[in-house]
């Protein structure tokens, strides 16, 4: 986040949109001279990514090959029109997202306990409602399942993370944008209102 | 998509997608050792993708390095979870998604006209309702603004996309999970059962 316009409790807004978010992109060195990127699902557990996929895919023949990898996730909250910032001008047309950028080092876990334990994580992540037997590395059918298929840890060397809800706007600008998007009432503007108020440093240091 | 269970006019979909997403995901050689990801509104026109942003920034440094990028766009439309296949194993838990992978070539572009013509092609697509002077280079003020920001051009030297929607499912089983979606009614819900249908070879088959 922009420190010099954001002073947060950082820590915990990333590990919030963190928990949101189900998927992000990993990426990888390609072996033919490209970038290669994978939207997959994730989770977040004691400071380090986890991912799962095939064991003999082109993303753990990269990333045996180069261990750094980068993850990113990112969500957009609403496309801001030029015309609510300036009437002629189409340059202020901009769009408010968080993002959190990862480089780190990547780790095939081994371990059926470890494996386990992370699939667990997973569940309760992505299906916290429950309705399946716990996976352990005991488990008869679980245990033949956990060796089948690939567990990816991302050791995190970096992490960053990018909000853009108009910080460095002045207030006059911030609460006519705000405004015009609690009006226009797509999806996600009254929230993305809210969080333009949130982060404003005018509106926060009123609170202070 | 993968062809042996998807027959569809596969580039009208791809397009179709790719004008309904504002942003995806561009991946450049980082000088760090690391590959470096971008989330960023773009748009499809011509055959090409057009990005913009800082002319001086890390990205733009990573591309002019090295021009072979990737580019790939991902919406995640529903988690389906295990107890919808299988009473006890967490297995089958998954995400039904539609993706587009571009491998390109990454060209800054420094003509004026055909810089003004991707900004005015990417305000059609995010701002579609107008508001704004008609971009050219000769407008004085679009002129300076026109110089000091940076266009990239993807040149697509190979794109592919995976939807996954079970295709590969027995028809039952697409029949009980798409009436569980409906059930179940989050956002995205009713769309993904629809598209599971639609995209479904059985389903197909009798149509035909």
């Amino acid at each position: 986040m922009r420190r010099s316009t954001f002073h947060m409790k950082e820590e915990e807004e990333i590990e919030a949109f963190l928990k949101e978010m189900t998927f992000g992109f990993l990426g990888t060195h390609g072996d033919d001279g490209y970038p290669h990127m994978t939207p997959i699902n994730f989770v977040y557990e004691g400071g380090a990514f986890y991912m799962h996929g095939s064991r003999v895919g082109q993303k753990m023949r990269n990333l045996k090959a180069n261990e750094r990898v980068t993850f990113a996730v990112a969500k957009e909250f609403a496309l801001i029109p030029s015309y609510w910032n300036d009437p002629a001008m189409a340059c202020p047309a901009t769009a408010f997202f968080k993002s959190v950028f990862v480089r780190g080092t990547a780790v095939v876990i081994e371990d059926a306990a470890e494996k386990a334990a992370a699939f667990e994580a997973f569940m309760r992540k992505l299906q916290p409602e429950g309705g399946y037997e716990p996976i352990t590395p005991e488990h008869p059918q679980y245990a033949k399942e956990l060796k089948a298929v690939g567990m990816i840890k991302i050791v995190v060397d970096d992490m960053t993370a990018k909000f853009k809800f108009g910080q460095n706007w002045p207030e006059a600008r911030t609460d006519h944008v705000s405004s015009e998007l609690e009006r226009r009432g797509r999806p996600m503007d009254a929230d993305t209102a809210e969080l333009m108020r949130k982060y404003c440093p005018h509106h926060k240091q009123q609170e202070s």
